[in-house]
C-alpha cells in the first residue's frame, strides 16, 4: 500500500493535472475523514456504482462537477495550499453536488445551480473553520449542511429548478407504533450496510463494502468504528421505536456512524474511556437525528449530516478533558 | 445559618456520600443561581411537593435521577474541582429530568432517556461554557434548553418514549382577543407566585414560596428581583394583550424572573442602573417569551428557559459598560 | 459638498442639539454604511416620501422615534464616543422603527413597542458587535433583524397589538409557475429600482433615486455597487424562476443590493478580484432569500434582511484572502 502511495505521490509531482486529481480524490476521502487518494478513488467507486445501480448517474456526475469546482474556487481564492493538498475544500462540494443530484431534477439551470452550490462551499468552508478554529474545533460537513440547506429550500421559490424530490412538508404527527416492527435478521444486516453507504446518500450494499474498503486501506480504527457506529446506531434506533423503513434504509445511522469515526478514530486518541465517550455520542446522535427528522418536517428539507454535526461538535468542545490541546 | 452551613460543611469534609449529597443539592441551587446546599434542599422540597400534589411524582424522581447521573458523568469526565462543587454541573440535568417528567409518559425507555438525556447535558454544559468564555458569559441554562428540545423533539419519531404530554404541534394563528381578559387580584397573585415555582416547571404556590425563602437564606437580594420579576412580567404580558390562562399559570413569567435575578442580583453589581437595565430585560424577556411560543407551534415542543437564555445573554453581552471585565 | 459638511459640522460643535441631530442622520446614513449626515438626509427624504405616498405615515414616523429612543439609549449606555458619532447604535433601531411601522397597525400600546424595540435594539448591537469582532467582522444589520423577527413574532401572542399586516403562516408549497411570468422591460426597471428602496422596507421610484443620490454624495462606488446589485439580483431571480410580483416590488433584490455594497465597496478594497467576490456573494444571496422566504413561511414572518445578513457573513468571514486583518 505504502509502496502504491509513493509512487502515486511521485506522478502528481510530476504532472500538474494528476495533483489536481490527487486533490480531488482525497477531497472525496475527507468526507469520511480521510486524507488519502485510495480511500478517495474506493469511495469514488463505491457512489458511482451506488448512483448507477439506482439510476441516478447525476448523482456521482454532480459530486464531481462540484468537487472540480470547488477546488478550483479553493484555489483562485488562495487558501492554505496544505489545506487543499489534504482535500479539506473538497470533501463539502462533493456531498453538495450529490445531494442537489440526489435531491434535484436535472436541467439546465440545474448545472449552474450544482456549480454555484460548490463554490459557495469554499467560502462557507473557510469562514466556519476559521470561527471555529476559536475552540479548536474542526468544520466537519456543516459547510455542506448549510450551503444545501439553502440550495434545497430555495427550490420551493424558484421555477426553474425542480425540487419534486425533496419530502413533502406536512404537520408532524407521533409516529404511528405500527412503523415500528420487529428487526429482522436481513433488515438488520441492510441496515448496518445502509448506514454506511448514506454517507454519500446511497442506499447500496456493494457501496457500503467499497466505502469500508475505502476506510481500512488508510486507517483500520476508522473502519472498525464506521461497522460498530452502524450497529449501534441500528440497535439504538430499533429500541427506541424508530419507523422500521427508516432504520433498514440507513436514514437513522449515517450520522451516527460519521460521530463514531469521528470520536472514535479521528479526533481524540484511542483508548476504552474514549470509546465509551464516542459510544455515548453515537446513541445521542441517533436521537438528535430522531429530532431533526421531526423539526425539518414543517419546511421540507432532509437533515443532510446535521445531526453527525451537532452531535459531534457538542462532544468535542470538552477536548480538554480527553488530553487534547 | 452560617454555622449551619459550617456544620454542613464539616459532615461532607468527614463523609464522601454526603459530599455528593452536598454536590447535588447546590446543584439544584444553581437553578437559580445559588451555590447554597440549604438553598437547594428548600428548592428540592419544593420541587417534590409540587409534584407530589399534582400527582406527578415522576418529575421530581426524573430531576433527582437525573442530577445523580450527571455528577457522575462530571466526575468521570474529570471537570474542574471548583465548578463541581458549586452544581455548575448538576443545574442543567436536573431541570432536563424535571422536563422529561413533565412531558413524557413513563415506561421503560423513559428511565434509559432520562439517564442518557442527563449524561448528555454535562459535555453539553461544558461545550457551552467553553464556547462563551470567550466573552465572558456564562451558560445560563442553555444545555438544559437544547438538551431537552432534541429529546423532546425525537419523541415524535420513536414510538417507545410516549411524548403525549406535549403540545400539539398546529400552525400558527393570532391570539383570539377574547383569551386576554382583565386581571382580577386573586389571579394577580397566582401569576406572580406561578411565575416562580414554573421555573421548576410546577404550577404551585407553596412550591413558589419554598423557593423564594430557598432564595432568601443565601441572597436578599436575589429573593427581591425574582419577586420583583414576577411581579413585571405578570403586568407586562397582562397590558401586551396575553392569553389570561398563560399569564395565571406563570407561563409569562417563568423565564423572566430568571432574566430579572441574573441581570439584577448576580451578574452585574447591583446599583440604580443596572435596576433600570433589568427591568428593561425583564419586560423584554416577556417579548421574547411570547415571540418563542409562537415559532415553537409548528414543531410541538416548549420553549423551556430558552427565552431567559436568549434574552440574558443579549443583556450580558455588553458587559463593559457596567464596569465589568 | 466638502464644504457644505464642514459648516455643518462646524454647527454640530457649536450645538448640542444639531450634534444629537447629526448622531441620527449618520445613524440613517448606516443603513447603506455610509457615515455621512448628507447621505442620511436624503435617505431620511426618500423614506418619508414614500412613507407618505404608500399612505403609511406611521413608517417615517416609527422610524424617527425608534432612533431617537436608540440614540439616548445608547448615551446611557456609555457606549464608543466615536462609534455613536459614527451613526452605528442608530441604524438597526431606525429599521426597527420602519419594520414595525410597515407591519404592525398603529395602537397606544404600539408607541411603546416601538420604543422597546428601539431600545433593546441597543444591547443587541453591543451584543453582536462584542461577539463577531473575535473574528473582525461587523454586526451588520443583524441587531434590528433579531430583535424585529422577535417583535414581529411575539404579536401573534399579544392582543393589544395588531399584527394584521405579516404575511400569513401557511404551509409550504413550491411555486405556482405560471407566476414567473417572462419580464417586460418596464417590469425589470422597477424591479431594479425598488430592491433599492426595499432595504428600507419601502417599494417607491423617488425613493430609490433619492436613495442612490444620497449614496452617490458619499461613495460613487457605493452607488454603484448597489445599482449593479440590483440589477444581478433581478436578472438572477428571474431567470431562477422567482415570483414575478416579488421581482418587480423589489423583494428579492433589497438583500442581494446590501450585500453588493458591503462586499464590492465598503469591507473589502475594491478590485477586479472583489467585484467577482462581490457577484457570486450577490447572486448566492438571491438564493439564501429565495431559501428564507420557505423558511419563514410556516412562521409568519419576513425575511427582513437576514439574506443580506448571512451571506455577507459568510463572504467576510474569509477576509485574510483579500488581505484583509
Amino acid at each position: 500500500m505504502k509502496g502504491l502511495l509513493t509512487w502515486w505521490e511521485g506522478r502528481c509531482t510530476a504532472s500538474k493535472v494528476l495533483r489536481f486529481v490527487d486533490y480531488n480524490l482525497r477531497g472525496i476521502g475527507q468526507v469520511m475523514f480521510q486524507d488519502n487518494p485510495l480511500s478517495g478513488l474506493l469511495f469514488f467507486i463505491g457512489i458511482g456504482w451506488g448512483s448507477y445501480a439506482a439510476g441516478m448517474p447525476q448523482v456521482a456526475i454532480g459530486g464531481m462537477v462540484a468537487i472540480v469546482v470547488a477546488t478550483f474556487t479553493a484555489q483562485w481564492l488562495r487558501v492554505d495550499a496544505a489545506d487543499l493538498g489534504a482535500g479539506l475544500y473538497g470533501y463539502n462540494a462533493y456531498l453538495v453536488g450529490l445531494a442537489l443530484g440526489t435531491f434535484l431534477a436535472v436541467s439546465p439551470m440545474w448545472w449552474v445551480y450544482v456549480a454555484l452550490g460548490a463554490a459557495v462551499s469554499v467560502p462557507a468552508t473557510l469562514g466556519t473553520a476559521r470561527v471555529l478554529k476559536t475552540w479548536g474545533v474542526a468544520a466537519l460537513t456543516a459547510p455542506f449542511v448549510l450551503t444545501t440547506w439553502l440550495f434545497l429550500l430555495a427550490t420551493y421559490a424558484f421555477s426553474a429548478i425542480d425540487g419534486s424530490g425533496l419530502p413533502t412538508s406536512t404537520a408532524i404527527v407521533p409516529i404511528d407504533p405500527s412503523a415500528a416492527s420487529a428487526l429482522a435478521f436481513g433488515d438488520f444486516v441492510q441496515g448496518v450496510l445502509k448506514s454506511i453507504s448514506q454517507v454519500f446518500l446511497k442506499a447500496s450494499l456493494l457501496a457500503a463494502l467499497l466505502l469500508l474498503a475505502g476506510l481500512a486501506v488508510n486507517s483500520l480504527a476508522a473502519a472498525a468504528f464506521a461497522l460498530a457506529g452502524a450497529i449501534v446506531s441500528v440497535i439504538t434506533a430499533h429500541l427506541l421505536g424508530a419507523e422500521s423503513d427508516l432504520i433498514t434504509g440507513g436514514l437513522m445511522g449515517f450520522s451516527p456512524v460519521l460521530t463514531a469515526i469521528a470520536l472514535g478514530a479521528v479526533f481524540y486518541t484511542p483508548s476504552p474511556r474514549v470509546a465509551v465517550y464516542a459510544l455515548v455520542a453515537t446513541v445521542f446522535t441517533v436521537i438528535v437525528q430522531g429530532a431533526m427528522n421531526v423539526a425539518l418536517t414543517p419546511i421540507g428539507i432532509p437533515t443532510l449530516t446535521g445531526p453527525f454535526v451537532l452531535a459531534s461538535w457538542l462532544f468535542l468542545l470538552p477536548r480538554q478533558h480527553f488530553g487534547q490541546a
